[in-house]
């Protein structure tokens, strides 16, 4: 049977049907005067979103744009820059920063575990000449599951009081608490594919007060990604280049969703998807490749012990149209990824784990109960919210 | 009544169902193997379009994006190009390599005239160490209209051998002949909202193996924008940071349109919808803002005499729901442009002259004849088309 794909990956992640049926509306002209408003609504839920004041931009690019962009607004050649490591998109931020002559100290953890906040802590209280110019981290880490602990890292920034803290959130803004103003973060990058719930195809940075003082003197070479530009027009309600406009109709129908479902509700929810599907693979007698304490409520990475995780990833595409992510780099075939973000429901957990115990058995699984990976996300399930 | 926009601007351009059905389909993995024929296919036609074997990269980003990759990939910083300025577009061109600190020698000429090939022919000429890297221009002007004679800057550029040529041709590509391959343009940029006929969203970037020989050695900074990256995985069928998968369903849809209608019959209906739109304009007592020899088949820019142009723009709006561009930086208000890119049929032209001689009659205009706008251009689309 065609057309009936259930994504379960963390990105592109499921769209609401409003949102699709919005994105394929006729575009209108970008300076036109009805454009203004769609333009003024988004940046007002986008602030929300972030918990700011300060200001959010909307770049056409994919995450990654918006976290170059994060870098090359705040920063000049040479400037030495601690940068967490623990995954493929740690290690991208590394690579950004390379790519732009800064002087790179990476803090490692290895793939599936967090990052150490202490390890930030001596770096930033050692250095007491202050030629830290930003800690930058990935707070979900998508490759892995693994969730790091941006408060506590935070803190340690806030005590050093130069250094900015950039952030790439893109797996983590709006499935778990991320309080741009409460907590100072000065820098947040985010993509439209992840809790956004629309495609890929646009970019967030969402830029502190301390970062903008840091803007006027950053001497990293942009156009395009140059938010300062972003800034002055957004004050219009209008963007510097050509806005993917057809994004946006899309965009502000999800943000709506979001606001009306709340950000308590949006954190608890996932919060429930994540509890759910841990269980679940637990009682099926798999590993979780990231530990509880620092699991990512945007998702699971599972490495399976009796069967190949490619075998269950292929099975569970061909019978059930149900994709899963694969591992990255070096995980590659080892582990296999269950994304719960964005617009997704406990029915679609339910469902997913349902057809991965009738892949396992298919596969010839023999070590756990049928029925006890549903089981155990239902009990979680039917606890009440919190919220 | 609502939803009777027609868009008559240089972009967004008008966007057939086909492709916005297509853009409304849920997203699917960008990683997974329903994709790879997505990409084989659009990245074949790509090819058909430009006229080449080498490669055609597509970003998710604007023209803008594009353009900043064109120069980004290929030069150095302190390297001294040509930039060609006659407009809105050839001053951004300008601004890019500025911001990435090349030495830019300017070639203008007044907004609404076309750059003077010999100048470049001169500069190129006299260059006889070879320190010109690039010679950069906007082959169609969006901000006027003038479409620049690049097939003779081009052959001033091959006789200097070393520069590279590197083309916006945003509004040009699909619209006017651009023969890559044939001509030897290093690299052109292009916007996925113009004769793309899809939403704003994509950005594409062309690249001849003399500017891959350039990116072996070109030491300006970039990540995203890093040509090499997408080159990489094209050779996968895959792209290096998730794309705008559903801009890529859309794509599929109007590459495959344009293939049908072929390019002879593309290029020859824009010139008949150039030649009509100048027709009327000139039965209609305006001015034309470019002369016919350096016209752009994808706009028109038009300078009215005795009706402020964004009273003619204002009323067109508000009673036919037709949305015309203003002019840009010094031209607001002193020019209307309508533009005549991708999905637009002669019958939308004639239905936006009549609307347009409706206006120009509320608004108490009086030295043209009723209809004699709409019958010019009916004479135009009269005779056989050449292909």
């Amino acid at each position: 049977m065609d057309d009936k794909l259930m994504l379960m990956i963390p990105g592109p992640t499921p769209v609401p049907e409003s949102a699709l049926r919005a994105l394929a509306k006729h575009p209108i002209g970008h300076r036109s005067s009805d454009f203004i408003p769609i333009v003024a609504e988004v940046t007002e839920n986008l602030k929300w979103l972030h918990q700011t004041k300060s200001d959010v931009l909307v770049l056409t690019a994919s995450g990654t744009g918006a976290m170059e962009a994060g870098i090359v607004n705040f920063l000049s050649p040479g400037d030495r820059v601690l940068v967490g490591c623990n995954g493929k998109f740690g290690e991208r931020w590394a690579e950004v920063c390379e790519a732009y002559n800064l002087n790179v100290e990476k803090i490692t953890a290895d793939w599936g575990k967090a990052l150490d906040p202490e390890q930030f802590r001596e770096k930033l209280e050692a250095d007491k000449d202050k030629q830290i110019k930003a800690v930058i981290i990935t707070h979900s880490e998508t490759s892995t599951g693994v969730l790091n602990d941006l408060e506590a890292i935070n803190r340690h920034v806030k005590n050093h009081e130069k250094a900015l803290i950039i952030v790439d959130a893109v797996t983590s803004l709006g499935a778990v608490n991320v309080p741009m103003d409460a907590w100072g973060i000065d820098v947040i990058a985010s993509g439209s594919q992840k809790a956004y719930m629309i495609p890929p195809g646009l970019g967030f940075v969402a830029v502190s007060p301390k970062a903008w003082e840091a803007y006027k003197t950053a001497k990293l070479p942009r156009y395009y990604l140059d938010l300062g530009k972003y800034r002055k027009d957004a004050a219009k309600n209008s963007t510097p280049f050509t806005p993917a406009v057809n994004m946006y109709f899309a965009l502000q129908e999800t943000l709506r969703m979001m606001k009306k479902e709340g950000l308590e509700n949006l954190f608890a929810r996932h919060q429930r998807l994540m509890k759910g599907t841990r269980a679940a693979v637990k009682a099926l007698g798999m590993s979780l490749f990231a530990a509880d304490e620092v699991a990512s409520p945007a998702i699971t990475a599972v490495a399976p012990i009796q069967i190949e995780a490619d075998k269950i990833r292929s099975l569970m595409k061909k019978r059930f149209d149900i994709a899963l992510a694969d591992g990255q780099d070096h995980l590659k075939g080892k582990i296999f990824r269950i994304g719960h973000l964005g617009f997704v429901s406990e029915r679609d957990i339910l469902s997913a784990l349902a057809a991965l115990e009738s892949v396992l058995l298919e596969l010839g699984c023999n070590n756990f109960t049928p029925g006890v990976g549903v089981t155990a996300a239902a009990r979680i399930f039917a606890q009440p919210s919190q919220n």
